[in-house]
């Protein structure tokens, strides 16, 4: 179990998300438990009011929290999430999430995600709820190496 | 305060969605407190694992709960939210939204949303916190009509 | 399945419960898939602004949750759940909490409780997870009856 | 704005409350955005279950919440909360929970709180959204002191 690993399992998931080059996710860092990530607003990304769509700003969080949560190379999947919406961010901003383990007991998990612009305002927070189901994300006799 | 504008505030929030154009949301119903949206799962909604991502899970409920809230043409914004994943869905599956409010207090509303693939599977459901904001949606002297 | 086993499941975790004497809850009704307790609102169920504190407005919900996710005699436990505050209460006002079915896939299920005064007057609304754990509350030979 | 002032703040919301003598939190630490509470579990705040019911874990989490939000002595109400049950606790164990500020945006605040058995073993995960409403806990005119 190390950092290098998670790393590896992060890219291999953001390979595999149909949804990567639609959102244009960028993996900033990962390690055992923790993921930060990065997307710039775009106007294809707001809703009716100008802002960026809550459901991307959960998407991203979400993201992060996916990162996170299967860091171990245990296949992990959300059960459930809670977000708080905090300020309104606009395109041609970029977000930063940032994703952490906060508990662990069992097959259950307990992840904070805080999402922030670049320059640090506290756009959301989000709590995810996360369930072991087990099996490998990268099979380690593959030899594919990061970096 | 009626359904029929109820209808046009959805309609309009929709027109004026940078996303509408990329998640192909319809408008199926909406009324006073409640609104029904529909969206077909493709490959680029996948997560890592190849079912739809969370992040859309919750996108389509939180834009079901944005014409719920804002049909009374008084501006609302999220506050938050929480979701429960309950059951996967894959690319080719439909997915139905169904947004209706449950409590409403001063300036906050709770709202629930059921998220079920167009055959009744239930895929998640979600609780969401509003709050008013003020203002008009749909100024009513325009006199733009709906159908 | 009936109403009836509904009913005296929700008796028999009452009757178990701990805090049943602390909180005073009374069971008004319980069926598939639904529970409605109330509690009396008392000086020391108080925060210190001197309103109802959240943590026995959650705990009335809760309780309720459990009535509701526990109806088919199969026991049942919260994984988790969201609250949403909408108003202030006092002693000297009642509690009435609903909780009712949301969803349901596989062992897991999503519930709703609306916690109102007894005049109805919205105080908060909250959104449970329950996983089903097997095993029956009342052993069907034990020959009780309700009412 | 002090840590000092932060303790006196939580000491004060602590003596104004009703659930004060029944639930006996002891207040271990306070801080501007931080708290640490314990409350030994006893078998009158059991569930139907055996093991302490989820409304006495969230009762003990949003009361560190009140604490830690009011910590800059500027009054500061729940807007609502989210709590992920991770494993049981029984009557003999004793809860600790810990509450920090994770993100401040306006009037908003976003605040995590783990709780756990004295020994360190996870029991639950929360995450409380909080509004501020201004006015003074304590007059600083008042002259008590902490301690």
């Amino acid at each position: 179990m190390s950092d290098a690993l998670a790393y590896r399992v992060a890219e291999r998931l953001l390979a595999q998300e149909g949804t990567a080059p639609v959102w244009n996710i960028v993996l900033e860092e990962a390690r055992v438990g923790y993921a930060r990530i990065a997307m710039k607003i775009r106007p294809d990304m707001t809703n009716g009011l100008g802002s960026i769509h809550g459901g991307m700003i959960f998407a991203l969080a979400d993201t992060a929290f996916a990162y996170a949560c299967n860091s171990r190379n245990v296949a992990t999947v959300a059960q459930g999430a809670s977000i708080l919406f905090l300020s309104p961010a606009h395109p041609g901003e970029e977000l930063v999430a940032e994703a952490s383990e906060a508990a662990m007991a069992g097959r259950s998990g307990a992840y904070g995600v805080a999402i922030r612009t670049r320059d640090g305002r506290a756009v959301a927070q989000f709590q995810g709820h996360s369930r072991t189901v087990g099996g490998p994300i990268i099979d380690d006799s593959e030899g594919d190496s990061h970096g």
